[in-house]
């Protein structure tokens, strides 16, 4: 291999991760990932002053370094020299280095697999809650736009989330997911971890469709392996500990005018 | 290298893209890098009856293979043996394999920076958008959301669109985008021609808001980088070919009424 042109500082150092405090919200992704591996990261939710890291990152004059180009919005992932940004590419990143992607001599496309499978889970179980309570405009309250989201809402619980609760119990039944209650190869994946906490988040905001569902029976596999990460040695200690935090005002809310039910 | 656990064929075959005929859609990214590549394909688009490739994919019966999940929505990529879903995810492998990331020589992580600025055109420049004609729900027609459509256009155009203009501007003028038009590292990535296609979508739907973007002067790197792209010679060809859809009921919509200005 040819000497890399820049200067590169180790990347043995814990990971960075930037994201504000108060909520799990997107960050959460990230922190999983980082538990599930038992690697050794710092967390702004937990350093004093340490949204202060998160303003100056997406602060409008900030145009990236030599290496990396700015982040437009939270989570960011700081590693030595490296500064990245987008959920998905986050746990991309983590995933390769820290072994919850297919090993790659075994199948060396397996990561766009659980990429994929991970992409689909943000979509329709974070960003589409989300827009549930902000259709109109992620800039003004809830309070301004409670009509459209009430309509968002129940056309969300009746037709989108069955479609992708539906999906992943397809996945999981499927030969590509291998043994036992993983979403692909028979181990575990970075994707199996968004998964359990896009539905985690689902549970606080939409209980009575999440309840509903469970009891529907159409989706067992789907709510074995949300039991199934939970009860990973390390994800439990994380769970339990004052590291997780309580879901308020973030992605997931919960309105009780908005817990609709089909 | 150990024996691989699975038979494999080659992939020296062409790349199968499927996707919705009739509108350049989320497809359109997916084509942009593989003419800018030369690359040899096949598209769903301009093959008879190539909407039922698309709907057996996403038939809710379909499990997946041995191998692969099966997909949630189009674009679907086909290569070989291997069946992926999910915009970026395609791009993340077709960037890797046509040389559109940076050389893992030159910089071992440029793929991330790189896929870091493709999700996040997508999000702010083609799903936004999208959803300005559909904010309450993907399922019912733009007729019946008409009112919630132009209460999120106000604010996109408002607010969103010059949030994501100006980052892309940062972007550009930052020291790790290199010299020259484009995004990062001073070489075409796949962001640059995702970029495009983001831009000439929101030109269609929003002219009004994107001409005063323009005439304003603040994102003249932007706009220097869209012609940049238009101009690549295959970019070209291809644009001015029958295999480039023209926008209809799509990602990208215009609505006299919603092509408001701020």
């Amino acid at each position: 291999m040819s000497e890399p042109k820049r200067q590169k500082s180790s990347k043995d150092v814990p990971y960075e991760l930037i994201y504000w405090p108060g909520i799990p919200g997107r960050g959460e992704h990230v922190r999983l990932v980082l538990e599930e591996a038992g690697a050794t990261y710092t967390d702004t939710a937990h350093i004093e002053n340490g949204v202060k890291s998160v303003t100056a990152q997406i602060d409008d004059k900030n145009v990236g370094d030599n290496e990396n180009p700015p982040p437009l919005a939270p989570p960011i992932l700081r590693h030595g020299d490296l500064t990245i940004s987008q959920t998905p590419n986050i746990l991309l990143y983590l995933g390769a280095r820290l072994n919850l992607v297919p090993d790659p001599e075994d199948d060396a496309d397996g990561l766009y697999k659980v990429n994929q499978l991970a992409l689909t889970a943000l979509d329709g179980l974070s960003n589409e809650p989300h827009d549930c309570h902000h259709p109109v405009a992620t800039g003004l309250y809830y309070e301004d736009q409670k009509d459209e989201s009430l309509r968002k809402s129940k056309d969300y619980v009746k037709n989108r989330l069955p479609k992708f609760l539906g999906y992943f119990e397809r996945v999981i039944t499927g030969k590509a997911s291998g043994d036992g209650p993983w979403l692909h190869g028979g181990n575990l994946s970075y994707a199996d971890l968004v998964l359990f906490q896009c539905l985690d988040g689902v549970k606080f905001a939409f209980p009575k469709a999440m309840e509903s569902a469970q009891n529907s029976g159409k989706y067992d596999n789907v709510f074995r392996l949300y039991e199934a990460v939970k009860d990973r040695p390390r994800i439990k200690e994380y769970l339990n500990s004052d590291r997780r935090q309580k879901y308020s005002l973030g992605i997931y809310r919960y309105y009780p005018e908005l817990d609709v039910i089909e």
